[in-house]
């Protein structure tokens, strides 16, 4: 089963489990579709997975089993006739449907949210082992998940197309990339693609600084600046919402944090500005060799878990190792250290995060 | 010289022209920085130009001369030291700095807007010949010009990318391309890149035909949908404005089609959307072998123009030959034909163009 | 059916045919495997194809039907108990199998061998109509085909890796290309990667002049040269054959005349020479844009032909507009003018031939 | 100075040094052209560097630096007018002419050889800090290092390119990468790439059970395969020499254990076999984000070790953090463990290593 916002990766380690399990203790292999809401539908969820049907998963980007963001069979939500929802607690009827379907082990490959309702499910009997999932590399239990790479991939071949426009139009270019609670894909994209001015969640920025800074660099020679910016950068003293809602220029549902910095720093330095926001550019596309390798292990190790019956765990990489860690943690969130020896040498480089 | 908005292929045209000014001719060759405005500064705006210097151009976006989207000589805006700007005629300036430079022959490569200007200054007696520039590919003169191809791959890769992520939840994708007044990025990619809606300029479009086909169109087997708009596609019965205005969710300037369409989409069908607005990662990057190609064929034919004094013509492509044909008929746009056969064939794969 | 050598975009025109079909005729379509083999064996060669299967084809490269380098109904291979072969002619057995199988038109996509059958089947009797594949671009009647684009970016950006190698190294870098019979591979690639010597069938070349452009050229600023061949590039006053058995270094089916040729330089200049032979990386990998568009518009403009009776034409692309073209044309081969305007475009660039 | 054959990411490691130098340090930085030879040689082989000057390096592949193979000062090649080459120990000289230059302390990047090389120049005096490179992976004291991630993403991307035509054909391909003692590069992008059979030097193969995999693999479903071997992939029982001159098929300078085991492929199979060797490809191009960031943070973090005068050591990379090593360490090879997890992954997997 799959949970959460895709992530490149997800089909790879779908085939690693099919292949491996078929071939080291010869286990038939079903996919759940559509997270847990596959499990509450009255019609079959599963759908059968054999090695020959899985082997070209390896290059595609997605995840054939479909995935949902918000399913929760703690919270269910049920549609009446009459177009009403109610939210009803049907975990049980979940944990039941997993014996009728006759599966004997769940990998669930999924990030925080989905790692916590794991742990409920196998409190009432379920027997689940995990997979870490997060684009944004936020989890505090593995160096790093399957997708990651391809996102920084990904921003950073915009970051480069945006330089050469950048330079020839003297321009500052402002390019918003993913990340609510850290500033992982900003910080390696913006020291990856030359940015001169990185803003992330971790360092509360002052738009005034970052003007400073873009109005100081520019020289004859570097008349133009990137500034990369994580969705959810904070500014000093403030809410980033409060931030966004200041500008009084969009709703930032619509137009997040990225056009309205660059409206404040065009009104402040009168320098011709331009925006990019990738979206979902950063969850789509084929996986990088990197992501296909670590998602590969990953699954493999996800299936000798479940033989060993380690329930409750999950698959994590710890330096070059694959460890298991209890997925109680994987909740904890692993945020960028502002003193810390990453953005220290981004610093070091020149780069401002926008603080002093 | 370099005029209007950046494309990828300009530093290829730079180069073919002095390695071909030198090998053919012996020429020197400078290049002028900052469009027509380099010809109206006080300090020299010449850069020396040697083969040496421009061999490593060729793969590189952007151009090394500078762009400047909005110079005229024939209303040079001067900036008073009170702060004040006024619009001056300064096109007698331009042409005499060109003779004071010892300029033999001007190439110039620009859009429509930068022809009509070169046109004006060769009334006045400057030697101007001319390179088309448009990524939008809406010049009538020529088949195509540099850029197209890079924008249409930066373009196809990125609706590939949305379309994992599309499959895996379930969802519409609107991705807004370049072409503010011909649809053919938004053609050639949307068939590219297997889109179900294409919505251009040339063919005004009804919101409510486009979510009636998201609707019908949607099966368990393909239950999301890709939309390409161009910048400038309008409505039926109606102006591009006022529709974004009308739907009331955000300025144009800001936002741009894209997000009001997929706003739109969202309110009637129910369907999760997203949107993407490429923006000037279409301008930007290293050219493809395509583009390099033609505008080292465009380079190479402007220095052989000048070479017999062929002032006001520019050079083009048709079908496989490089032509020269008349700037003054650079300025009509190549529209896409909405009765012709790339139209009819995108509607028999079953695309819909919002209009029926 | 698609025959001879896969080329990127054939998976394409499978899809354009299929959807094309339905949408228009409503006729139903089944694919024919492994090219006119697939219509001599017992079993039943036929797959059934509908717009949901193929729809996930546009961005894939291959050909799902299988490909076939030496299929022909006029001289098929019958292998018998005894191990031997024997060539018969069941051309009559192919045209009454399409009959038995209800096949009322047969889009058939390959080369000019693959044209050539078709040919006299259809003067046996059965309604073929073609599309025509060449990732050599050598086709008479056709401006372009699918594949060779995608074959050209394939090159160019290995040249490109090459560049950066031979610039820190100070080496001659020889690159092998497709192109038996014809340069454009090799010419395209060379122009748009910045190659310094260009081999092609079209122009002879001399082994000793090659190596006297590569000592001249050598400067302090660029002391490292490109080179690219074509796999059948021919010597001045010989034959390719006798040239690579001259230099008494390897097999030619094993190693081809890059390999050889890197080995002469090294020995006439005493240089630092490195060689890449590109081989099958060319004819792989998912279909660049332009090959996808103009796969999609020969699929779907073969469905037109068929719609129309119109046996023994092929389609072709002719400018900017899709043409047909009798099928008798395309075995017609489309070679580089040695004394044309890209030749001669090369040459003023600096680019040596090998001849002069 | 970088020593040894080039990687991706030596240019980002310069430009780190240079930023890092002067923003933190205020030092002056100059480049040592053309590796240890560079001191050696009459003229000045200094070139000066400013933090402008190396700002556009971040993205470019190779050296500016230039790279020299065998360079080494202890054992320098001397040519006398009569044509002979004599090697005479200038060591001495080469730590006095880092005097006279005024050079306080030494940056290399290199791979064991220059370490090494390093190591005895400090015991005469010289004060040097390495940064390993290796594009094979192979160097024991960092986990990894830059240009191994480039080299991984251009090999993967051929094996993806060799699939879709293997597929189509109902082929064997075989892709030799690089790696003379270590296997990383053929391990990675075997398992990224998806292959059926992986050779590599630590697990010497035997070509019976390899054409015995490839023939008890082939089903309707998946009748081609992939072969990635390392080109030191060595034979059971023999040298990998001896294998291939056995084989008699051809010099292994000129083609590759690619070629070689090709052959012996189709000769025992009967399959159709292509072969690639993938060769310079992998060292050439743009450093992919990965090692752009990690070249960058060993560049600063090279500079800080030189601030520290930790003459010696060398940076390294140990899980994600950056630490120092002593340069003796690096020579120390590190291999593919033929027992460790990664290998029984792909087992696992259904891969063959051809030794069982």
């Amino acid at each position: 089963m799959t949970g959460g916002g895709d992530a490149p990766g997800l089909n790879a380690v779908i085939r690693a489990v099919v292949m491996t399990a078929q071939n080291c203790y010869g286990w038939q292999v079903v996919g759940i579709r559509q997270g847990y809401d596959g499990l509450l539908t009255p019609e079959t969820p599963v759908v059968s997975l054999d090695p020959a049907h899985v082997q070209p998963l390896l290059t595609r980007g997605g995840t054939i089993l479909g995935a949902v963001n918000r399913g929760n069979p703690f919270m269910h939500a049920v549609k009446y006739a009459d177009g009403t929802v109610q939210y009803v607690d049907m975990a049980q009827n979940a944990v039941e449907r997993l014996e009728a379907l006759d599966i004997n082990a769940l990998i669930v490959a999924g990030g925080d949210g989905t790692m916590a309702i794991a742990q409920r499910l196998i409190a009432l009997g379920a027997r689940i082992v995990g997979v870490p999932k997060t684009i944004d590399n936020d989890l505090a239990q593995t160096d790093v998940s399957f997708g990651f790479d391809t996102a920084i991939l990904t921003a950073t071949e915009a970051l480069d197309k945006l330089q050469t426009t950048a330079e020839s139009h003297h321009r500052v270019m402002v390019m918003e990339v993913m990340g609510r609670n850290s500033g992982w894909i900003a910080l390696k994209t913006g020291v990856a693609g030359g940015a001169d001015v990185i803003l992330i969640p971790e360092i509360p920025f002052d738009v005034e600084r970052v003007c400073l800074h873009l109005m100081e660099m520019r020289t004859p020679e570097r008349n133009h600046a990137l500034v990369v910016v994580a969705e959810g950068a904070a500014v000093v003293g403030g809410q980033q919402q409060y931030y966004i809602k200041a500008s009084g220029l969009m709703d930032a549902r619509l137009g997040g944090i990225g056009y309205s910095l660059g409206n404040s720093i065009a009104e402040r330095t009168g320098f011709d500005v331009r925006v990019l926001r990738l979206g979902h550019l950063q969850r789509g596309g084929s996986p990088t060799p990197h992501d296909r390798w670590l998602a590969t292990r990953f699954g493999a190790a996800a299936v000798h878990l479940a033989a060993r019956q380690q329930w409750g765990q999950m698959v994590a990489l710890q330096g070059n190792d694959i460890v298991s860690a209890p997925m109680a943690e994987a909740v904890k969130i692993k945020r960028v250290d502002p003193s810390g020896e990453m953005v220290q040498m981004a610093r070091d480089l020149g780069i401002s995060f926008g603080d002093a």
